[in-house]
């Protein structure tokens, strides 16, 4: 295996290359990065060519998309199989797609959904997009670095997946970062709260988005709103007024506040939360 | 029991009552309101203080917290438990508290977690605080609504715990929303996206949440931040660039980014989600 970039996550990738029993060859702009990996037996490409002609799997995690182009350029990328899990966003991870394929690579993008200390681990995953064939050949020795999860032909639907669950991620621990300022407003302990509350109370009212989802694919089924967006848009200020009133930087909750309002003001007040959904859409 | 208000949410209450056997009287400021309640044998009181003489146990669970003054002003409530099940801040409870008490009442205030449909069935729960002695009394009739969890002598706390974690819903329903339009703006069907990978990506990172809860109860375990909030700091801006690109409003977002800007910018860029809590805190 090849991994370009040395950062926390390429680290991580490239030990768990190694701990499977992969030969791995590394490359990082700035040598000698990551002296652990040596003990392990790695071995070090002075330029990117190098690292790229050693193995058939290339597997680049840099820090920005443009460096993926500028280190990948020019290179002979003929039969080399390009797995980018660099952070992108689809239109990015479509642009590098085309160029690597026309450099003679098969193209892999993908988005990882765990930090460094997860890679190797049971609870990482990882998105993959983009050549379908390339995927089915390598996802037992991509399956060493998580679980592999392969979305879809489009390339760009890995960092697309990536960025969607990662937004619902931070809204979540936005949620939860609220809930705990207003309960350490009271001195009330956090772990208490979390454990017998918070947490039980998450897990319930996650099981409410196969619902939604089951709206937005098929249409909201008829009267079924369980409490309509008219009633939660006119409750909601109470949640604004009353962590203010506590202390409490309402700023997480705004966005929300005028998201119903929205909705309900272009005639949703009957539907419920998948009615918001498509007032997020700006374009079609 | 008397129930004071028949809104959606008292109807569901006095319905409750009914259901398990127990002789309601009811009162709505509009006479004659919900009529199915009158197959189930319920006694409709033409005044207030009517209603409020019939029984010790008083639930009140009207619009808005101001007309829970207007409703019991005058009245003599000596002997009786007002149990204030209208939404309010935790300032109101404690108001209500105070003038309920001095009217001769035992006083709880709670926190519905349910919608009306959820009522008297396993997964609603009603937070109380207050009378702790009138909540031993009263806890077993309470159950028939919905589980009860006492959770503290200070009126105020059910309201605190109550905005808490409906903050938390809809910062978890805002990411999820945010997340369904990413997948839409793709064409991704919602049923299988949510299921296969929204659902179970929320659950795991849910496992997240007692770890904040123990920094912020004992300050942060030294060098221990999985991904600290510089690095995540810097990469927020992707979600919000590539969801602007896809045509998804990031308005849901933003205040997440500015807030890890902000926690950076104090020092903690080193810290993790913890640290975020006390940046929210605008008075102690």
């Amino acid at each position: 295996m090849t991994v370009l970039g040395l950062g926390a996550m390429g680290t991580a990738l490239a030990r768990a290359f190694l701990a499977a029993g992969h030969p791995t060859t590394v490359w990082n702009r700035t040598p000698g990065r990551s002296p652990e990996l040596d003990s392990l037996g790695v071995t070090r490409a002075t330029t990117a060519g190098e690292a790229v002609a050693a193995t058939e799997l290339v597997v680049v995690c840099l820090l920005i998309d443009d460096t993926v182009r500028t280190t990948l350029d020019g290179l002979d990328l003929t039969g080399r199989t390009v797995v980018n899990l660099t952070n992108s966003t689809p239109e990015q991870a479509r642009n590098t797609a085309r160029w690597a394929t026309e450099a003679g690579a098969r193209y892999l993008d993908g988005g990882i959904m765990a930090v460094p200390a997860m890679i190797g681990g049971p609870a990482a995953f990882i998105f993959y997009s983009g050549a379908e064939d390339a995927f089915e050949q390598h996802s037992a020795d991509l399956s060493v670095l998580g679980r592999p999860a392969f979305v879809g032909a489009d390339p760009g639907l890995a960092a697309l997946y990536d960025i969607a669950l990662l937004s619902a991620m931070y809204g979540m621990f936005g949620g939860a970062q609220h809930a705990l300022a207003l309960a350490e407003s009271e001195r009330v302990p956090a772990v208490g709260f979390t454990n017998e509350f918070l947490v039980p109370w998450l897990t319930a009212m996650l099981g409410s988005l196969p619902r939604m989802a089951q709206d937005l694919d098929d249409g909201p089924a008829p009267g079924a709103a369980g409490s309509n967006l008219a009633m939660q848009s006119a409750a909601y200020g109470n949640l604004i007024d009353a962590s203010t009133a506590q202390g409490v930087d309402p700023a997480l909750l705004v966005p929300m506040g005028e998201l119903l309002r929205k909705t309900v003001a272009a005639g949703h007040g009957d539907a419920d939360m998948s009615a918001a959904v498509r007032m997020l859409r700006t374009a079609d």
